[in-house]
C-alpha cells in the first residue's frame, strides 16, 4: 500500500478521474447521488470494495459527503484477520472511520439451516443495516460490479427467472437503502484503477473454487460466453439497462391497475373485477395477478400456473380454480377473479 | 426400421399418442393447426425430423391433411447419400411423397462468402420455399425442438439480444409460412417416442464437434446450466412463453403508434411528432423509434445509441443528432424526431 492513497480527484491521471466521475454520474442516474451524503461503505478488502472505498472517498471529499467504512470478519478462513487488518490500515491511510465486527458465520449457517455463503450474506447485511441506523447513514454502498452482474444474470437464467428479473440486481434499492455504484464497471477497469493509483488489495482464494453455483458461473459459463463474444460484458450491461427501463414501466402499470381494485373482503379475499381485467393485455394481466397474489402473503406464484390461469380466464372458465404456493387460490367467477388464502382446516371441515 | 411404422394414433401406446396430440395442440395454440392442411415436412433423417415426419403423418391422417416430405442432400459428408436413402425408405414405408434434391453447399458458401453452416441453411430454406410454392403447400414444418430453443436463447444472449428477442425463435412465422411444432418438446421425449415405435434415425456426427458457437453452446454451456438446474429446459420453455406474449403485445403497441405518424416526406425523411412521442413510456419510445428506423432500410439500430437518443429526447436536446448503421440519422427538432437516411455524397458536397 502506498503511504498516500489519492485524496483528491485532481491528483489522479485523467482516465482514472473520469472513471470516478462516471461512477458518481451512474449512481446519480439511478436516483442516488451519494457524493454529498453520509454513506456507509461495505469493505471486505477485495479489489472491488477497496476500489469502491477509494472512489467514494474521492467523490465525497469533493461534494461534502462523509464516509463510514464497515468490515465484517466472517471468521471462516485463516486469512480473515489479515483481511480485517488490511481494511483497518487502508481506512487509517484514507482517514476514514471504520466499524469492524466479527461474526460466527458457521454458527449462523447451522442455526438457519443454510449454506455458509448464504449465512455470510445474512450476517453482513444485518450488520450493515444495524450500523447504518446507529450512525445515521443515508445509504449503504456495496461493491458489486459488471462481472458480478453478468454472473447474477446467468444465475437467474439457470433458476428460471422471467423478464425483467432476468436483467439482474438493481443498482439502487431504496427499500434496503442499498446502492451499487460500480454495477456497470467491469472488474478489469476496477483492477486497472487500483494498479493505476498503486493500491494493493486482498484476494479471496475461495472465489476460485467451483463449490457454489455462482462460482461455477464465474469460472466456467461466463468465460465460455466471453470467448464467443469478447464484448459480452457490454451486452450484459445493455440487457440490464433494458430490464431496468421495462421494470420501472411495468411497476407503474401494475400499480395503476391495483389502485383501481375494491378493498379486500373481511376474510382477506380480493376481487379483481372483470371490468378492470378485461382491457388488460395478457402480459399485464399476468403481472397484475402475480402482484395481487404476492400481496396475499408468502409463497411465489409459479409462471406455469399463471399461464394456465390466463388461458382459463380468456376462455371465461367460470368456477375454475388454480392453487398457488402459500395455500393461495385464484377462482374465476362471473364478477371477475377472486384471490384468497384458503384456510386449510376450514377447507377440510 | 420396422416393416410397418405406426399409421394411426390408435396404434400407439397412450403416452406416445398423447405426445402426438400435444404437438398438434401446441401448433394450433400458435395459430397454425396443420393437421387438416397440405404440409411440407423438412426431413434430414435425424431423430427430430424423423419424429416430426411420423407425428405429422399420424395427425394429418386423422384430420384429412396431406404431407410432402423434402430432403436436401448437402453433399458435405460421406454419409449424406446414405441419409437421403434413409429418408427415401422412411417415406416409402409411410406412403409419403418425397422431393429430394442435392445442393453444392461448399460452392454456395464460397459464392456468398459465408460459413458452411450458414450456406446449408440458405440452400435448405430456399429449396423448401420453392417446393412449397410449386406444390401448393400451406406451411413448411421444421423440426426444431426444446433443446434447440434453449441453445438459440443462449446464442442470442451471447450475441447481445434484448427482450423479447432473447426468448428465442418463433414457433409459427406466418411471413415465412414456417412452423416448428416440436419447439417445446425436449429431445429426450423425441428419442423416447422413436424408440417407443421402434423407429431408427440417422446421426449427424458433426453435431458433436465444437466447431461452431452453436455446437459449443450445445456441448458445453447448456449441459453446465442443466447440471445446476435439472429442470432447465422447463425454464427455457417458460422464458419462451413469456417472450412470445410480450412480443405480441409490443408489436400491437408499436403498430398502433406507427399508424398515427404522418406520411414520409418526398426525400424519405420521417417525422415522429412530439405529441405522439411525448406520452410514450421509455420502453415503448425505444421500440417505436427502432421500428421506424428499421423501416428506413437495412442496418440494425444499436441499443446503446437508442438509449442515448432516449436520454437526449428526454432532455429536449434540440438540434442533437445520432447516427445509426445504414447511414441513418435521428435528429431532435422542436416538432419531434426526424429520422432519415443521409445521402453521403450530398452530406460531403
Amino acid at each position: 500500500m502506498p503511504a498516500t492513497p489519492p485524496r483528491r480527484l485532481a491528483d489522479l491521471p485523467p482516465g482514472l478521474a473520469r472513471l470516478c466521475l462516471g461512477v458518481g454520474a451512474f449512481a446519480a442516474s439511478q436516483g442516488c447521488d451519494f457524493a454529498p451524503l453520509r454513506v456507509l461503505v461495505a469493505c471486505s478488502g477485495g479489489a472491488d470494495s477497496t476500489a469502491l472505498l477509494l472512489v467514494a472517498r474521492l467523490l465525497t471529499e469533493r461534494a461534502g459527503g462523509y464516509i463510514i467504512a464497515a468490515h465484517l470478519d466472517h471468521g471462516l478462513r485463516p486469512e480473515s484477520s489479515a483481511d480485517a487488518r488490511f481494511v483497518a490500515d487502508l481506512c487509517a491511510a484514507l482517514d476514514i472511520e471504520l466499524a469492524c465486527e466479527s461474526a460466527d458465520v458457521a454458527a449462523i449457517a447451522k442455526e438457519h439451516g443454510c449454506g455458509l455463503e448464504e449465512a455470510g450474506r445474512l450476517a453482513r447485511y444485518a450488520f450493515f443495516e444495524r450500523l447504518r441506523q446507529e450512525r445515521g447513514a443515508d445509504v449503504i454502498l456495496v461493491a458489486h460490479q459488471l462481472n458480478d452482474l453478468a454472473e447474477d444474470q446467468l444465475l437467474r437464467l439457470v433458476r428460471g427467472a422471467g423478464w425483467p428479473a432476468l436483467g439482474g440486481m438493481r443498482a439502487f434499492d431504496p427499500d434496503r437503502t442499498l446502492l451499487r455504484p460500480l454495477l456497470l464497471t467491469p472488474r478489469r477497469e476496477i483492477e486497472a484503477f487500483l494498479r493505476g493509483v498503486g493500491q494493493s488489495w486482498r484476494t479471496d482464494e475461495t472465489n476460485a473454487l467451483p463449490c457454489a453455483t455462482r462460482n461455477r458461473m464465474r469460472l466456467d459459463v461466463l468465460p465460455a460466453l466471453t470467448r464467443e463474444n469478447p464484448a459480452y460484458l457490454d451486452a450484459a450491461a445493455r440487457l440490464w439497462r433494458q430490464a431496468r427501463l421495462d421494470a420501472g414501466h411495468e411497476e407503474e402499470q401494475v400499480r395503476a391497475v391495483l389502485s383501481q381494485l375494491p378493498p379486500a373482503a373481511p376474510d382477506g379475499a380480493r376481487l379483481l373485477p372483470a371490468e378492470v381485467l378485461a382491457p388488460l393485455p395478457a402480459p399485464l394481466f399476468l403481472r397484475v395477478v402475480k402482484a395481487a397474489l404476492d400481496a396475499l402473503g408468502p409463497g411465489q406464484a409459479l409462471a406455469d400456473s399463471l399461464f394456465r390461469l390466463e388461458e382459463l380466464w380468456r376462455g371465461r372458465a367460470c368456477g375454475k380454480r388454480i392453487r398457488f404456493p402459500g395455500d393461495k387460490e385464484a377462482r374465476i367467477v362471473k364478477q371477475g377473479l377472486i384471490l384468497q388464502v384458503i384456510d386449510r382446516k376450514k377447507d377440510c371441515g
